[in-house]
């Protein structure tokens, strides 16, 4: 399957100078990052006047208008939508290719070492370089919030009040990033610690050293007020005991097993 | 205690101007939320010639090295370090005074309304504007390191081989960001719909509304495979048990209470 393997090009702004052996371009990785990371950081530059990249946080998923049955191997375009700032949504606006950045990171655990030194975490991280504009055939929008709305959880947008009202599509701004580039950085294992500190009986018999896996969990749904409907949908239910056997076996696995990319030679 | 209330100033670039209820310039909110998050994503400017901002996830703790007894309702410094690229370093010590974003966020629950509309998270989000520079003076070095080492789990600076020896200090890079600005959002409470659905009984008997609460676990501690000490050390033990069940607790509370700062007339 050589889709498997398709991989953004390494330009200067998203080489992964430190630690290159966490490093990984294979849009299969970096998608799904993106796609499990709930919340998003989009960075931007506003005004020339302005030396601070601005930072929002919005929930965004990647798919594919023109072929909704790419997998997350494929080349993607990334819908974004919530929390939009009326100063990022005008911008956009305004300057259709906005220039943006997205990371999204996950922390998978702690790691204790013997030395302070190496403490740090288990993570993986995800950043994309691409350019923005706002949705603007219906269709295509109409793609996008279903998308978007199933992150939230699976299949929610058929078990909720859908398709949206006319007032709701004219208040809604999605909008679309077409990807330049991109990369991911993941690291699983149990920690490190530097020969001196190994040998030395004093210290390792004194310092307690390990992983403390860390992970998200989707608590007990708790109706609102005005909820009529007795049963939490089961597709609700399935999902988060899904998601939080899936997490929590995740974090516990790259707490004593190297699971990252493995470096290429070239790489070094 | 007019400590609590000190507020960042509201220029342009860190005014929030959609959902303005929600926001917060207090200090103690902001840092708070600064503290509390493991990673944070820090954005700048690298060369003129891209105008994609660079973000890095990086581990950060606010503080205060002239005087360290300051609490977080005190004018902090952002001290960073960790998964440091070479290309922020370098940049840093060539631009002192390097115009920097951070942000951090956190999602607290699922908001399942009756439309894919009003579909979204509870969650705190926090951003700081300010300019860094490299910590020179190796007593602030030290207290930056003890300070960062903590915030992976308290007390791991007195509990593991500390201090450090001259080459890590010499491997080792600490960044301060003096703050300029800041904000922060939160939202809590259940979801929210419009008149038109809450008055359909047809959607309300079909559609299923609520929150559902999500938190992070920190998980049981696996020891490495070299580690000698018998027991989890008892500080780690305490602080999983009451990180865990603050962690619960917050995001049981804020799926059914809005515990968001109160809007001030003024913001309207």
């Amino acid at each position: 399957m050589p889709r498997q393997d398709l991989e953004y090009p390494k330009e200067a702004h998203n080489t992964v100078k430190r630690y290159n052996h966490l490093a990984s371009y294979t849009l299969r990785t970096i998608h799904t990052i993106i796609n499990t990371t709930p919340l998003l950081h989009i960075s931007f530059n506003t005004t020339p006047s302005s030396p601070f990249p601005s930072t929002i946080p919005m929930i965004g998923q990647m798919g594919s208008f023109s072929h909704p049955s790419s997998s997350l191997s494929d080349v993607l375009d990334l819908y974004i939508h919530g929390y939009i700032s009326a100063r990022l949504t005008n911008l956009t606006r305004s300057s259709p290719g906005l220039p943006v950045t997205i990371s999204a990171s996950t922390v998978d655990g702690l790691l204790l070492s013997l030395t302070p030194f190496s403490h740090g975490y288990n993570y993986r991280s995800a950043v994309l370089f691409g350019h923005a504009t706002v949705v603007t055939d219906p269709a295509e929008k109409l793609y996008a919030m279903e998308l978007i709305t199933n992150k939230v959880v699976p299949n929610r947008w058929s078990e909720s009040r859908s398709p949206p009202t006319p007032g709701e599509m004219a208040a809604t701004a999605v909008m679309k990033v077409k990807i330049d580039t991109g990369s991911a950085k993941v690291r699983t294992g149990p920690p490190k610690d530097d020969k001196v500190d190994l040998d030395s009986d004093e210290v390792r018999e004194r310092v307690w050293v390990g992983t403390v896996p860390v992970y998200t969990v989707i608590g007990e749904p708790v109706a609102a007020e005005y909820n009529l409907v007795k049963e939490v949908p089961n597709t609700l239910a399935e999902w988060r005991k899904e998601a939080n056997q899936d997490a929590k076996e995740y974090a516990e696995l790259a707490a004593v097993k190297d699971l990252a990319p493995k470096k290429k030679k070239e790489d070094d």
